[in-house]
């Protein structure tokens, strides 16, 4: 899984019916610092996360393995709204 | 999902029979301001984009999950065509 | 997929039997206009390839929905030669 | 598989219900010398690591082929805590 | 596939038994030529490779499409020992 903020959304109709309607999130992986390593990419959201969380999101196969998605041509999801984050011992981040 | 821009379309004849015909544009990841930040791929449009749309692409097996590309070689389809995207709260992209 | 040149050949016993005698292409992916933008890869060919063509190769669990292919241990195949591509309405490559 | 070291862990709660409780790492890709060669990701932990450790993850579909994990929205697992790593005849790495 | 070198081996237990006591080989991906082009990784060995070799591996769920491998977290193998590699139609690599 990989940390990310989400940074937006966009408003598109899947080709997929039984996803239509769920919220496609701009995510941009982050480092536990919260600093930004990676290019932006669209993931379903499966939390109700919002613009500003910083979450887990999961990609390949994996992100078919849940009801909502299960047989639809998606390939990332937002799986966890992240609650802190430690490293080496010190939190990191905590979610206000 | 990425987050792509059509630019171009590949003319070829694909191993599989059951994905001949299909168009197999060329697309180019853009961040949501539209500035390209990936290498040209080709996806299968599943959606009827043409050259100059924003699209969204799904990749690996999940480009296998739709009527047309079960059980084909496909890595990768179109399977949206961007309305618009919203970025902290404004609007950075409408399709016209 | 990608575009990719083909630039030589391995020559190499695989593991699995099936897929024993089959060419082993070098490939390198490329823009359109024929630059190479990524790094070497082999990818088992499927549609009678030599170096120097123009063709596109699919990546993943996508390489073994074929004939000759399936459950085998290939995560890249040649799936078409090339015959043109176009880009902003110019042809930038023909097949020779 | 990658040789990754365990730098944090994550706080956050899964949508999958019969991966809630379990540890998610954060680590980081090395190569055998011990220096940082990724960006860093998280990883279910499947043999009770700990910050500090030297680990083997592995990721996509793989990481579902465990009793755990199958059938569940994961992408990256750890499945091995690495005892030594020996680079050209040498040791470069003990477990202490 | 990728061509790459062994470089080293990881000695650790894997969480799966029905690969315990296999070869974990460290490897460089090479370029034809033999200069490293990317990260170091580790790789289930089923060809009876050694440290010094230039070998093929495969990634992702091809890794799975053995006999040794079938429903075991493995993402990697080396499936073959390069004979000899040939380049624009001259050998520009061959087993010593």
């Amino acid at each position: 899984m990989r940390i990310a903020r989400v940074v937006g959304e966009t408003i598109a109709t899947l080709k997929s019916e039984r996803i239509q309607g769920t919220k496609l999130l701009i995510c941009k992986a982050t480092d536990p610092s919260g600093k930004v390593i990676g290019k932006p990419y669209v993931a379903i959201d499966l939390v109700d996360a919002g613009v500003g969380d910083l979450v887990l999101t999961c990609h390949g196969s994996a992100a078919r393995q849940t009801y909502l998605t299960k047989d639809t041509p998606v390939d990332a999801v937002i799986n966890a709204v992240i609650d802190h984050l430690e490293v080496d011992g010190e939190i990191v981040f905590r979610k206000s």
